[in-house]
C-alpha cells in the first residue's frame, strides 16, 4: 500500500537520495580524514562514486540541485560569520592584483592551448573563461575545517575570490557576447560599476549597520531566536540583491555573514552552522556527481583533459602567486593553491557555452572534468601549503562551534 | 544581464519565494505573539496572506512542497529529541483509548453529516476519513514553544497521535478500497501488523540501542560533528523505513528523535534545532497557502464549511476527551484540544479522494478549509487549555536551546 499521509511517494524517494548523499559524504569524508586528507576530498569522491559514472545510485536532479545551491550559499554565509574582524577593504589592493593576474593568466593560457590543438577562437575563449573563475566555497570549507580562516593568506584568498568572481562574470559576458556577435560595452561597464559598488558598500558599511540593528531587533522582539531569523533573512536578501547587482549570489551570502559576524551571538552562529552542516554535503556530492568518466574512453580527449587540468592548476598558481609575491613565497603559494578549485563555477560556464552552441560535447566533458579535478586537487595541495601553520593555529576561526558550546 | 555563475535564475526566484515565506512567517508570528496568541497562528495566516487567495505573491510549487515536507519531518524529529525520559509504551493503553475514540467519533459524525446534506455514501466516508487524522506537528510545535512538552497531557497527545496516524492510514485504505470496489482485508491486516510492530519495536528499543551506539560513534570517528551527522542519518533512515512499513514518515522522524533524546549532546540538539527552525516556517506557511477563500462565494458551501469545521472540532474534543476522561477533566480537555488540528494530513486525504474521483471540487475545498481552520483554532484553544500550567512550567521541555548554550 502506497499511502503516505505525510510524505508523498516522491518525497520518500527524495529522502532516500538525500540519505545516500549524506551517508556517502560522511563515510568517504571520514575515510579521507583517516588517510590524512581533507574531508572535502572524500565528499567530492562520494559524488563520483554514487553518481551516474560509477554506481548510478543517484542522478543529479532539480531538487538535489536546489539543495546543492543552498548548500554553497550557506557555506559562504557561515565562512563570513567566522570572520569577525576582517576588513575586506584593507586587503583590497593585494587582492586586486591577485585576482587580475589570476584571471588573465588562465584565460590566455586556456585559450592558447585550445587554439594550439586546433579549435576555433570562440570555443577556445570559452574554455579560457571556464578556467577563470574560482570556486571559493571549496577552499573556504577546507580552511574552515582546518581552523585557518583567519590567516593572512586565507583572508587574501577570500577577498581575491570575490574580485575574481566579478571579473569572471565580466569575462563570461564578453566571451558570450563575442560568441553571439557583438559586445555592448556600455551595458558591460554599467554592470561592472553596479556590482563593484554593491560589494564595496556592503563590505564597508554592513558590519557597522548590523552592530546597530541586531541589538535593536533583540530588544524589540519577543522571540529568543530573532537573531537566527534575522540572519536567515539577511542571507536570502543579500544573495538575491547580489545576483540582481550582477555579482554571484554566493558573494551576497558571504557579505551577509561578514556583516553579522561581530553582532550575532555564538549560539546563533552555532544554529546557522546546523543548517550549513546539513546542506553542504549536497553541494560537495553534487559536484562529484557530475563527473563524466566517459572522457577516458577517447585517448585524444583524455590527453586534452590532462593538459587542461595541468594548465588550470599551473595558471592559477602562477597568476595568483605572482599577485601575492609581495607577501613572501609561502603566502604566495598558499594563495595560488587556494584559488585553484573551479568547482561549480567552471561547470556553469561550460553549460552556458554549450547552451549557446559554442562548446561541443567532448569539450564540455573536458571542462567539467577540469572543474572537478582542480576541486579535488586543491584541498590536498592546501593542506600541504598550510602544513606549517596548522599545528599552532588549530583553535582559531573554525567553522565548527561544537567546542565552544 | 542574467548571468549567475552560481545561482541559476530559477534558484534566484526560489530564493525570493523562500525569503517571502520566511519573512512573512516571522513577521506575523511576532504579531500573533504580541496579541497573546501562539506564533504558529500567525505563521499559518502568513501563508493565507502571501498565498493565491489574498496577495498571490507566492504559489505552492514542488520545491516549496519539499521544504514543507522536510519541515514537518524535522519538526517531529526535534520534538522527539526533547522527550528525554518519555516511555511511549507506558502511556500506551490510555493513548490507545484516546486514539480509537478520536478516530471513530469524527469518522461517523463526518460521514453522517455529509449523508444528511444529500451526498453519496462513498463521498461521505471520504470526508469522514479526512476528519480522522490529527496533524500532530502543529500541536507539538505549540506545546514546545510554550515549554509544555513534558506535561502528562502533552505526552498522551503525542502517543495518541502516533496511534491515530496508524489508524488513520487504515481508515483511508479501507475507504479508498471501498471507493475502488473491493477491500483486501488480508493485505490490510498485514500492513496493520507491520506498521504496529515497527512503531512498537523502535519506541521500545530505540533509546537503549542508541545509548550504546552514540558513544561508540563518538570515539570511533575523528569528526567533532559525528553526533549531528548520525542524527540526520537516523532521521532520514527511520522516516523512510516508517513509510515503507506503512506508517507516516513523520512518525519515523519522531521515533528517531526519541531514540536519540538521551544520548546526543545539547550542542547537537541545538544544531539540529537550527535546521528545524529554518525549515518549519515552510511547513506552516505551506499549509496556510493552500487556503482557498473562494468557498465563501457560494452560500451553500460556506454553510457546509461551518458545519464541518464545528463537527471536526467537537468530534475530536468529545472522542479524545472521553478517551482521556480517566485522567480528570482538565487533562481530558487538553488532550481533546491537542488532537483538533488536521493540517496537512486532512488535505492529503482530500487530495487522494479527488484523485480517485470520489470527492468533487466544492467538497475538496470544504475539506481543505476544515483542515486549515482546525489547525488555526487548535493553538488558540491549546493556550487556553494549558493556561494554568504555563506559568510554573515555562522552563521545561522547550524546543529552543538558545538559553542553554
Amino acid at each position: 500500500m502506497a499511502f503516505f499521509l505525510s510524505g508523498s511517494a516522491e518525497t520518500i524517494s527524495l529522502l532516500l537520495e538525500m540519505l545516500l548523499v549524506f551517508a556517502s559524504a560522511k563515510l568517504l569524508g571520514e575515510i579521507s580524514e583517516r588517510i590524512g586528507q581533507p574531508a572535502v576530498v572524500g565528499e567530492l569522491i562520494a559524488g563520483v562514486v554514487i553518481g551516474p559514472s560509477v554506481l548510478g545510485w543517484v542522478k543529479p536532479n532539480e531538487f538535489l540541485s536546489v539543495f546543492s545551491e543552498l548548500g554553497v550559499l550557506f557555506l559562504l554565509f557561515q565562512v563570513g560569520l567566522e570572520l569577525k574582524d576582517f576588513k575586506l577593504m584593507r586587503v583590497g589592493w593585494d587582492a586586486l592584483a591577485i585576482a587580475i593576474l589570476g584571471v588573465v593568466v588562465p584565460l590566455i593560457l586556456g585559450r592558447q592551448i585550445m587554439i594550439a590543438v586546433g579549435n576555433p577562437g570562440v570555443e577556445a575563449s570559452f574554455v579560457g573563461a571556464a578556467m577563470v573563475a574560482t570556486s571559493v566555497g571549496i577552499t573556504a570549507k577546507v580552511l574552515a575545517d582546518m581552523g585557518l580562516l583567519t590567516q593572512r593568506a586565507s583572508k587574501l584568498i577570500l577577498a581575491a575570490a570575490i574580485i575574481d568572481d566579478v571579473l569572471g562574470l565580466i569575462v563570461l559576458a564578453v566571451v558570450s557576447s563575442l560568441a553571439k556577435g557583438s559586445v555592448n560595452y556600455l551595458e558591460l561597464g554599467i554592470t561592472a560599476v553596479i556590482s563593484t559598488a554593491f560589494t564595496v558598500i556592503v563590505a564597508q558599511y554592513g558590519t557597522r549597520a548590523f552592530e546597530r540593528i541586531v541589538p535593536r531587533v533583540d530588544s524589540a522582539t519577543k522571540n529568543s531566536k530573532s537573531q537566527f531569523f534575522l540572519s536567515i533573512l539577511l542571507m536570502f536578501g543579500l544573495s538575491i540583491l547580489a545576483s540582481r547587482a550582477g555579482v554571484a549570489a554566493i558573494i551576497g551570502a558571504f557579505l551577509a555573514g561578514m556583516a553579522l559576524a561581530s553582532s550575532v551571538s555564538e549560539s546563533t552562529k552555532h544554529e546557522t552552522a546546523g543548517v550549513t552542516d546539513f546542506l553542504t554535503p549536497f553541494f560537495l556530492v553534487g559536484i562529484g556527481m557530475r563527473m563524466d568518466l566517459s572522457v577516458f574512453s577517447n585517448p585524444n580527449t583524455l590527453q586534452l583533459c590532462g593538459i587542461i587540468v595541468v594548465a588550470a592548476v599551473v595558471s592559477k598558481l602562477i597568476g595568483c602567486g605572482l599577485g601575492a609575491l609581495r607577501l613572501g613565497a609561502r603566502d604566495a603559494i598558499r594563495v595560488g593553491v587556494g584559488m585553484v578549485p573551479r568547482g561549480e563555477v567552471g561547470m556553469v560556464v561550460a553549460q552556458i557555452g554549450q547552451s549557446i552552441g559554442v562548446i561541443p560535447k567532448d569539450v564540455f566533458a573536458v571542462v567539467v572534468f577540469m572543474s572537478i579535478l582542480t576541486t579535488m586537487i586543491a584541498p590536498v595541495l592546501l593542506k600541504l601549503a598550510y602544513r606549517d601553520l596548522m599545528s599552532k593555529e588549530r583553535s582559531d576561526g573554525r567553522l565548527s562551534h561544537s567546542e565552544i558550546v
